[in-house]
């Protein structure tokens, strides 16, 4: 078999590409790094078109048997060291990474579900990564987004999910307040997060609410404030009011956990 | 005055020198960007050495007349704009920087707050800096960490604590172990977090305890576990078990705070 040693092959070339997610958006599909992002991707069985190995590492101890008789049943291409170094976005590479189809086909939304998030603008990809392995680690199936958020399917919020990519269905809407008025028509309440004149998020109940987390630095957007039945906010006890926004959406769904599990809110 | 223009000026190869640790340590001190930055370390009292100012900078609106006036006070030096580039870590710098004394001298541990903190080898700056930000806003004073956890002084955690470096006090432990047994003869208990036969954070009670955090892959050091007087963990819905860690802190202090404002641990 033929082993990618040119930095101008089409398929090298195509991998740079999709760094852009001009590229992504166009092709649908997203690139994940690493032997555990790769596992979790069969495991969940995300639409994986191509896994690129380098052509090293299949020698090293770095992937096992087992996983090369698991990767082996996709469409699988072999790169050169220097080749892999070329594509790879990583510090320490592990020698393999995949092309995976964005699972975004079906935009419905669950109302099966207590409560919904929704983020309005979260610029940074780390913080959105974050916020999505915390949304999937208490089995909510889906999440809402602005058009101004980042691109979920940016190589570095990819890999801050820890996987949580293939299962939290992200729904990449046009216009939050749309989607939000429509919600409401099937009887959810909207919560927003802010800083001023809110609730205690230890006084609310978190049956059928949409929970709206805003932008790092301006919150959540005024007319989205104003459309939504109730603000609130989470008591601090120091000097400043600042936490973020990551720890905060954390703080925010665990206190849903918390009165799952002991079953009240008080 | 003077404008350094030079890229061999000391004061410049100093700069670039400490973005080292070495020499971070060996001159005790630590540099902060941005205006923000600066103006938080102006009102906590942080010991400011010396200001660096981009002279292009001077001429914009960035830094406000008011700013200006209390920079003013400092030993401040200006450099051009290819040296202020040439120095800066940030993407988008301010123009302004600052060499700042740590505030590492006093180790002693106090002991009239309910909660301790204690990192054991948390890695990523990102999330050290997040930490701290999280126990600076519910008004703790003191932070343990461990040999092993990232440099508190880092530019990557200072600039994640948003100024919270400037209040809260990082004691740097040379054995975390020892300092933990020292703690017990104090009357606080040890709690470190696990995810195995562990008891739920929200059946504890958070009067003089410390809480011990572990590192991101491996959680806290077996050796620690057993000095422990409870194994605790944050219980979860979703089918992975996986938490960011300074999420997970997060979660941990604000049930913390949830106790202390409703005044049960019900």
């Amino acid at each position: 078999m033929n082993i990618i040693s040119s930095k101008d092959n089409e398929l090298v070339k195509n991998i740079k590409k999709l760094k852009d997610k001009k590229y992504r958006d166009l092709e649908n599909v997203y690139i994940v790094e690493g032997i555990k992002m790769l596992k979790e991707a069969i495991v969940e069985n995300a639409s994986i078109k191509q896994i690129i190995i380098c052509d090293d590492c299949e020698k090293s101890d770095l992937i096992s048997k087992e996983m090369m008789y698991e990767i082996a049943k996709y469409d699988c291409v072999y790169v050169t060291s220097k080749v892999f170094k070329y594509i790879t976005e990583v510090q320490t590479p592990q020698g393999v990474m995949a092309i995976i189809e964005k699972n975004n086909r079906d935009k419905e939304i669950n109302y099966d579900e207590d409560i919904i998030m929704a983020l309005d603008d979260i610029q940074d990809p780390g913080n959105l990564g974050t916020i999505l392995r915390t949304i999937d680690s208490i089995g909510l199936s889906q999440v809402l987004i602005s058009k101004g958020t980042a691109d979920p399917y940016n190589p570095k919020v990819v890999r801050s999910t820890m996987g949580a990519i293939y299962r939290v269905k992200v729904i990449e809407c046009d216009d939050l307040k749309e989607t939000l008025k429509e919600i409401k028509k099937n009887k959810f309440k909207i919560l927003a997060t802010s800083l001023d004149d809110s609730k205690s998020i230890y006084d609310i109940k978190y049956n059928k609410k949409v929970i709206v987390i805003g932008n790092e630095a301006n919150g959540v957007e005024e007319e989205i404030v104003k459309l939504s039945d109730e603000k609130i906010k989470i008591p601090m006890l120091g000097k400043t009011e600042s936490l973020n926004a990551s720890v905060a959406t954390g703080i925010v769904l665990y206190e849903y956990v918390r009165q799952k599990i002991k079953g009240t809110n008080k």
